[in-house]
């Protein structure tokens, strides 16, 4: 029953072609419209914060802790229960946290401006430079892709394991080309491919040897606590703490946000580092604002309270999203297994499982679901500049539509696999 | 009475100067601290807006208009109800604005951080070019300095009248320098100075010929809708249509925002400006954000609904704080008129009075004010590099203090003034 495709006669394959093509102008007939195409929750997750809205009315008290008056202006990096609610998610102590404002992926792109035109702790300014390059773990975030791309910053794949990029790879770059100034890292529940980096390959890390003083460790940890388990999480060393341990106390920015825990729109994001950086972010943020939203900030505080408000809030989380996740793994298992056309991965935490296609396949199943209702994340957008050298990535995230939905666009996804496999067979 | 310092003979001046130093013995022994420094709203300012965050709760529908989620990611340059409403603040189409986060200062230091790296609308970025100068009416706005100072760009004052900036000096040195590539402007009730650019001025703003195709006027219209009196309004042009009907729609961004509506820290920022100049602003918004938040604009709009809620709740600002630019006025009048030591403007709206000492005497004014209890904005701060010319200049911010604490600071400073003012005669 499940004969591999690769050992398929020719007429197998013709047959097996015209069922797929029946399938496949019925399901374009049925004329779906599916976004799947990025890690956005659903409204019923949302839904899960609306007592947010709440916790702060007109008789409630506005001033933090220090008594500020969070309406008024003030407080450049953070009122100091933010600090510590964020910094308890983020495992360093609340001194070594800024907090900014909804978007910590804003907070990556002004550090990669700030080194553009006033260089990283006093080093020469990027815009200076002959050449600047980061190294990006692949298959990765597009839009950390887009950010360095857009600086016109040179971008080097760096291969993906289930431990994490290639270390021997990443520490050879490093420590002999001092053109390399970054590294874009999605450490826990990686997006796409929900890895959570080794300890040893965090200890490797924290041990690097740059030949550029100026080179950081972009460490976004975007999906800390986003576990689909309670009983099967992985689990990530912290950094700032290795890289002192090791001497490397500057080597990282430690990003994170409450994007996908309160309101993707509407959250708070901070930074963790060093002394060092983060006088260097607050030099650049005492010209750029006057503060950020502080109010927000006491709204985060007083909802989630502390990381076990925030650990009990993402148990329900888990609770709506786990049976998506397991829709779409039970139907690739069921439908794909033993066909020798793909192969994904099963993530315990974050917001993508990452699918891997005969190589040469990705468009073409993007492009075939596309047409039959489904929009994907572009193949190719899991690489640098868009270019998948093999056209195999996918990124799939299923948080998005309702389960019915998902179910529909998994096995239109399904068929689009099939088919382009079987053509692609064909063609060769 | 009321003789000029400058007719007094030295005996006199003595003899005033033992009595002014009496006074300020006794002041000081007080043990006062109060903070005037910055143009904050006070507590019951804030408390008007506090039916914000009553109107949305849990209960409420955090749909915008065209259906989109305000809770989750999307919507670059903001939902089209605040673009309404910022539209109207801003006298412009909802379709010539893109909103922003919580500070338009953020804004603006993005805005030249985007030239700095990749240009404006095309043309070569700054950073790449050997000279960049900005033109700085003055006195002005110290954090608008501040940013061009960080940016390294070379700032050249230009004086400012009752009528706006010198634009004999601003036509000649933006049509024959090339390197000059943008002015400061705070155009309405302006900072600290209360004055509004008259009509003739906005017309020649509209037709100026820069020699740099990529010159921008930053046109910060802090003040629009925050008038003192209901019958003393100051009117400023609509510099979009005056820069369009001029054949140059392309010269100009303003700035808005609630910060001095609503709450200074959790307001709404904007940007008004011609279809080219957004497009280019947000070329860089989509690398840089997924976007604002926009619950916070949802709020905005549900709270004061239209142009005419803004102006009933700043109408209920102007209760609050014209008393008290109107103590300070009366106190100074009283106090310093005749004198010839000081004269000061008398602002329509705004939140500042600008205060000109004797030449020489405004750090010395501002270092006893300090001593005695009462921290001003530092002397020097209107201008450029912090460098008054002839240190006279000092910023009054009447807002933030209580009515009786006002008092107390204005006492203070006149006989700061006083003391200042005869030991420089003394000296001279």
């Amino acid at each position: 029953m499940m004969k591999e495709y690769r050992l398929m006669s020719k007429e197998e394959l013709l047959s097996l072609k015209e069922d797929l093509d029946r399938q496949y102008e019925q399901v374009k007939a049925c004329g779906l419209k599916l976004d799947m195409s990025r890690g956005k929750p659903a409204a019923d997750q949302l839904d899960l914060s609306m007592g947010m809205m709440d916790v702060l009315n007109s008789e409630a008290e506005l001033k933090c802790e220090t008594g500020v008056d969070c309406r008024n202006y003030g407080v450049i990096d953070g009122i100091p229960e933010a600090k510590r609610l964020l910094g308890e998610m983020s495992e360093v102590d609340p001194d070594q946290i800024i907090i900014y404002g909804n978007s910590s992926l804003n907070v990556m792109f002004d550090s990669i401006a700030r080194s553009m035109t006033h260089g990283v702790m006093g080093h020469t300014p990027w815009m200076k430079l002959d050449k600047v390059k980061f190294l990006c773990p692949v298959p990765g975030y597009d839009r950390h892709f887009k950010i360095t791309e857009y600086f016109g910053i040179e971008m080097i794949n760096v291969p993906m394991s289930e431990d994490g990029p290639d270390m021997d790879m990443v520490e050879e770059l490093v420590s002999t080309d001092p053109s390399v100034k970054g590294i874009w890292c999605v450490p826990k529940y990686s997006n796409p491919q929900g890895y959570t980096y080794s300890r040893q390959t965090v200890d490797r890390f924290a041990r690097l040897k740059p030949a550029a003083p100026d080179f950081r460790i972009y460490w976004d940890n975007a999906y800390s606590i986003h576990h689909l388990y309670d009983d099967n999480q992985d689990f990530l060393e912290e950094i700032l703490h290795e890289c002192a341990k090791a001497g490397n106390p500057d080597i990282v920015y430690k990003f994170t946000s409450t994007s996908k825990v309160s309101f993707p729109g509407s959250g708070i994001a901070a930074v963790a580092a060093s002394q060092n950086n983060l006088e260097d972010f607050r030099r650049y943020m005492r010209i750029q604002t006057i503060g950020h939203d502080k109010v927000n900030q006491l709204r985060h505080v007083r909802f989630f309270k502390d990381l076990d408000g925030l650990h009990e809030h993402m148990r329900k989380h888990a609770r709506l999203i786990r049976p998506k996740f397991e829709l779409v793994l039970n139907t690739l298992d069921t439908e794909l297994g033993g066909l020798g056309i793909g192969s994904w991965t099963h993530p315990h935490g974050g917001y993508f499982i990452s699918f891997d296609s005969m190589d040469g396949c990705a468009k073409a199943i993007v492009a075939k679901a596309k047409e039959a209702g489904v929009v994907l994340t572009e193949a190719g957008a899991t690489f640098p500049y868009g270019k998948d050298p093999r056209d195999s990535n996918i990124r799939i995230a299923p948080t998005f539509p309702t389960l019915e939905e998902l179910g529909k666009a998994v096995e239109i996804f399904v068929l689009c696999v099939k088919l382009a496999s079987v053509e692609k067979l064909l063609k060769d």
